[in-house]
């Protein structure tokens, strides 16, 4: 306590009162959403390594003059956005100041004229989506985060949102990055500069530095949403249609196919969506589940599968914009589907989704109340290895945990997949590790590619040299140049 | 000689006799089509530093032994295409070997179920396009240059093509990279990695390593292609239709808005257009165009506007794919076009730009013969500042040029500009330099970026670390960590 109370008296000179030493803020501020901590905090493990100092920045230059400090003391820095992160990247593993952005939130411009508008980074996903609703736009970039994720967060880990098909994934909107470099120097990058700077810092997880404001793409608010579901038979038949609406040219805003058992899940809600799949164990479920959940998953799940299966896969598709061309799509994208297989379930299955997209990021603590642990792991591959990659997933870890999975951010190329796995808590971390072990390795395997969206942190980062070769030296060399001191969030990305 | 000679003959270790010290293959690969180059020849100046050895490696393994050797004897390497880039960036200023990529041409791989292909970067334009065609698919890569650039030359100044609204730059068409940096190494990236550290080779014009082949996204050979040509009252009500037609969220894959002046040269075709110029100056134009070339231009280059002005401008507009999507797009575009009050003049102009669409990168020897020289400046900026950066460019040179320009290059937020300059010969690189430097600043302070897709090269130097700022230190960065001895391309880009 005796460091960072000298710390916090130097910090306080240069933002105030707006910082804290108290354990509930550093506790807060020290942990974002990754599976992995919230089962060593089930299981009563001490608390990991907490930040000494939480700081909450309001203008650019509180940031450089944070990061001046920080680099010439060498305290080690966290930049913070609201913590809903999966990997572990906000984890302040050798302590130091947490910058919680979450006060630096205005929109400090916007164009209606050419569609382009900044925000401060520690903006609010739903909050930065209604200052541009109320003006007539949109991102178009809805994570089922976004009440719980800074436009920040989306920027240092490369983030997709549901209707990414249509807009893309956040790095396709932005415009410019300014940001602060760990040295407390100004940076501006702009996607007309040659080379693309921005591209360093777009995925850097805050090792480099920290981005400040963004200048982004906004669409003007669509006129017309147009949501229809289908079904199909089965997972490569789902795909193969997915595959040919985005070859033919069209953006659907959105185009998800859900498995069997998500289609199930998807069907009821995810919110009692979990409560079911312990009812369809049978009677006595509550204790037959927690015996399948330590183990014979495979068998159950297997059966699950089979069962569910017969009811085939649901797919959703979305099309949306003014409404003359979001209907032309739309008409074309059904006919292809259609042609392609899929069974027309009409407008419901496409606005239930829309009503409950957002859901799912918030079971994690219904599944530990049941004794379990829910995680998810998002990769990307090309069409032809999609099933491959999925079949091999799912077998490598069926006698593990309970696994379904959907596809979204489907491009002409290829698409994300992206699994989600119920495992007992039993074993502690050390189930869990095996069974990302697993599961990685073999999407590795498989020619999948290491994280889609949800980035690095702790979790991948023994894959990274692997995944960049050689050029992982152009991170490090980034990393020399921006952050000499080496304070931005150290042990990340190119620990 | 001597010293030439004796890398000759290490070199013949790797290449074996495909290599060449004689003047004339020296001379062929010491430039590229920069008009300064040109203006210096043309008034007898010695000629520039040329490359000693001229080698034509086959394999990526002979590029990674070339480079090891330069890197260990320090001798500068310039990776070269096809020569066709306008500012200089092929030129090896300090000698030493180029390394003429056009033996490294085939296309190592194409998947027609996933829609990407395999190029070695060696690759000339059209036969690459040809390689994609006979097989169903097209890059959607068509820069004026088509037939005498190459795939690594468009990768590294990142280029467009003339259907880039609807297929992006060639940076956007880029999944992943192969590239042996400066000292010799294996790189590979790939857009799903993060970060993607593929962008700092896009534009790097040689200087960190060469780029020995590109997997790219490709798209199915358009069933349809509806050209169609409107006319507009002038620039800014072009702009604005422009404008509407990218904000509705269409993907035309040609939209081209001709100032009066582009218009005519347009509509004459640039082979004789340039040719109409003069004979548009009335009886003994010859002896006139030659004093108007001196000074003078800006009141005549304002009476021809004037003139050709009451022709309007034209626009010409494209969208192509499977029929029924490319005519559901032509339809919203055609109307969007007309209610933004474009008079629709049918499909002849779009079918004779079609026709004539890579005339105009052929024309500068003609302009020479007549005693005056062309050039280009492609810059880009928001729809909001279009038409005051046209009218400030066209004011800050029209003492000094005949100057005409055409918008292509669309985006919601705004749109590339393309300068043509007619210029005398008389004052040789003198008038050159303060021309650029007069259009240049003047774009740069109306808020244009430094170049849209030519590159920086020789001619734009001096601006790039007023464009990058701080930022600047991380292509230094890049260049010490990939190419620690310097070898790369000196002189250009950081230098």
């Amino acid at each position: 306590v005796a460091p960072a109370r000298g710390l916090a008296r130097d910090l306080r000179r240069i933002v105030g009162a707006r910082l804290s030493i108290t354990p509930v803020d550093r506790e807060a501020c020290s942990h974002d959403a990754w599976p992995r901590n919230l089962i060593a905090v089930a299981r009563g493990a001490p608390p990991a390594r907490l930040a000494d100092v939480v700081v909450w920045p309001e203008t650019e230059a509180e940031v450089a003059a944070l990061l001046r400090y920080a680099s010439r003391r060498r305290v080690p820095v966290v930049p913070f956005g609201a913590g809903s992160g999966v990997c572990g990247a906000a984890v302040p593993v050798r302590g130091g100041i947490v910058l919680d952005m979450k006060r630096m939130k205005r929109m400090t411009a916007l164009s209606a004229n050419d569609h382009w508008a900044s925000f401060q980074t520690g903006t609010l996903g739903q909050p930065l989506e209604d200052a541009l609703s109320s003006r007539g736009f949109t991102l178009g970039h809805f994570p089922s985060s976004i009440y719980c994720s800074t436009l920040g967060g989306w920027l240092a880990t490369r983030s997709a949102g549901q209707c990414s098909s249509r807009y893309g994934k956040i790095e396709d909107m932005v415009l410019g990055l300014r940001a602060i470099s760990g040295a407390g120097e100004r940076l501006r990058t702009d996607v007309e500069r040659q080379p693309d700077l921005g591209a360093l810092l777009l995925g850097s997880e805050g090792t480099l530095g920290v981005i400040v404001e963004a200048r982004l793409r906004i669409r003007p608010a669509p006129e017309a949403r147009l949501m229809r579901g289908y079904r199909f038979r089965d997972v490569a038949s789902g795909c193969a249609a997915m595959r040919r609406v985005m070859q033919l040219g069209l953006r659907p805003a959105v185009l998800r196919l859900y498995d069997p058992l998500d289609t199930l899940l998807q069907s009821s809600g995810h919110g009692h969506g979990f409560r079911r799949l312990g009812a369809l164990l049978g009677p006595g479920a509550r204790a037959r589940a927690a015996s399948i959940l330590v183990g014979g998953a495979a068998g159950i799940g297997r059966a699950l599968h089979l069962a569910v299966g017969r009811a085939g896969c649901l797919l959703v598709a979305g099309f949306e914009g003014p409404s003359e061309r979001a209907a032309a799509e739309a008409a074309l994208g059904h006919a292809e589907l259609s042609a392609a297989g899929g069974k027309d379930l009409g407008c419901e299955p496409g606005e239930r989704w829309l009503a409950h997209r957002y859901d799912v990021s918030y079971q994690q603590s219904r599944v530990f109340l049941a004794g379990a642990f829910v995680d998810t792991m998002e990769v990307a591959t090309t069409w032809d290895r999609l099933t491959d990659l999925y079949e091999s997933v799912r077998r490598a870890i069926a006698e593990r945990a309970f696994v379904m999975a959907h596809l979204s951010h489907a491009y002409a190329e290829g698409c994300s997949i992206y699994f989600t796995f119920v495992a007992s808590l039993l074993d502690g971390e050390r189930r869990y590790d095996e069974l990302w072990s697993a599961a990685l390795s073999t999407a590795l395997r498989s020619h999948g590619c290491l994280s889609h969206h949800h980035g690095v942190g702790l979790l991948k980062l023994r894959w990274m040299a692997e995944e960049h070769g050689a050029a992982t030296r152009l991170v490090r060399a980034a990393k020399r140049v921006l952050d000499p001191a080496g304070i931005m969030n150290p042990g990340k990305l190119v620990a």
